[in-house]
């Protein structure tokens, strides 16, 4: 197919298009006149795979970069590359002294769950600097301990309940469409209760 | 305080607090002399919840501005802005077929849990835009329903669970942070499933 058809497709506006080629992201058509280049199939899902994860996923042209570069590599470490893309936007507005105690209940979390994650896993560190960030903000001391367990009980149901995905494309849409999938049934689920709760109390 | 103290206890530069005054986001300091200004913890609570939520929870300025002006009145509708932040980032990737379908998958759901959902939710909306999503990347078609029900389970398990937020700003802070908290851990808890597997090849 020609750019055009690609854009309508994809619903990716031509520019963008010719953005992501220009960035490396995806690959250049086969030419078949002077000015004029010919689309396939693979083109279209690499151009919904990189709209996906920009957009619903929230990955800079960087973040895609790095990850489109180990997608290659066999045992591609999707969940530490997503574990890091969690820890860039957490700022520092806690104390050294709330981000160790932090660490210590993500550790002691860790081990009660047996879970194996390596010292340096960006996922122990961002659920740390997490932790930090709602003592920091005052949150009662007993809430961040109820929460971490409770949300870690659910983390762990659902990661052993996952179909094993068989291509590293799949593992990354799973994981990163799967966390917005995941936020926006919580919301729903909330939204529930609220409803509930505002009809008990009529 | 003065304003460096709050610079530096909070972590956020002074540009940043003059930035969030003039946008309104920061009530100004009481001031103490023609070019000095007082500030107290209120500020510095204020101050911690601004960076969370940008920062965090990834609300843009505007985002902000109609968070903080909701929360003042009763019966903050906090599921429902939150709801709207999630479809914000989602492009229009997928046919008006594969939205139809992903809506009538969502609304099913909501059935099969006894859901109340209003029709215009935010995140109903939402959710059957990431559905659609999965499905014009070519997920295998058995997936999202499987993933949807699984998530579907554990959001309201989770839900149920909470604790009731005593204020507006709890109840903000719970969702966002604790948003990013989950996703955290399911990225230990997957973290840790392919470790398993990993020994169980050996």
């Amino acid at each position: 197919m020609r750019i055009g058809a690609l854009s309508k497709r994809s619903g990716v506006p031509v520019p963008t298009i010719k953005f992501y080629m220009r960035e490396g992201l995806l690959p250049a058509g086969s030419l078949t006149h002077v000015n004029q280049a010919q689309y396939e199939e693979t083109h279209l899902r690499r151009l919904r795979l990189l709209q996906a994860l920009s957009q619903v996923g929230g990955l800079s042209v960087k973040q895609l970069r790095g990850i489109l570069a180990l997608m290659e590599k066999p045992d591609f470490p999707v969940h530490e590359l997503l574990g890091q893309t969690l820890l860039s936007g957490i700022p520092r507005s806690y104390t050294n002294d709330e981000y160790s105690h932090a660490l210590a209940e993500v550790d002691a979390l860790i081990s009660r769950y047996r879970w194996q994650i390596s010292d340096d896993s960006p996922a122990r560190i961002a659920a740390a600097a997490i932790v930090a960030t709602l003592c920091a903000l005052g949150t009662p001391a007993h809430l961040p301990m109820g929460l971490l367990d409770r949300f870690a009980y659910h983390a762990d149901a659902m990661a052993f309940g996952d179909d094993t995905a068989e291509t590293p494309e799949q593992a990354l849409i799973d994981a990163v469409i799967g966390d917005r999938l995941l936020l926006a049934l919580r919301r729903l689920a909330e939204e529930n209760v609220q409803a509930t709760m505002e009809k008990g109390a009529q």
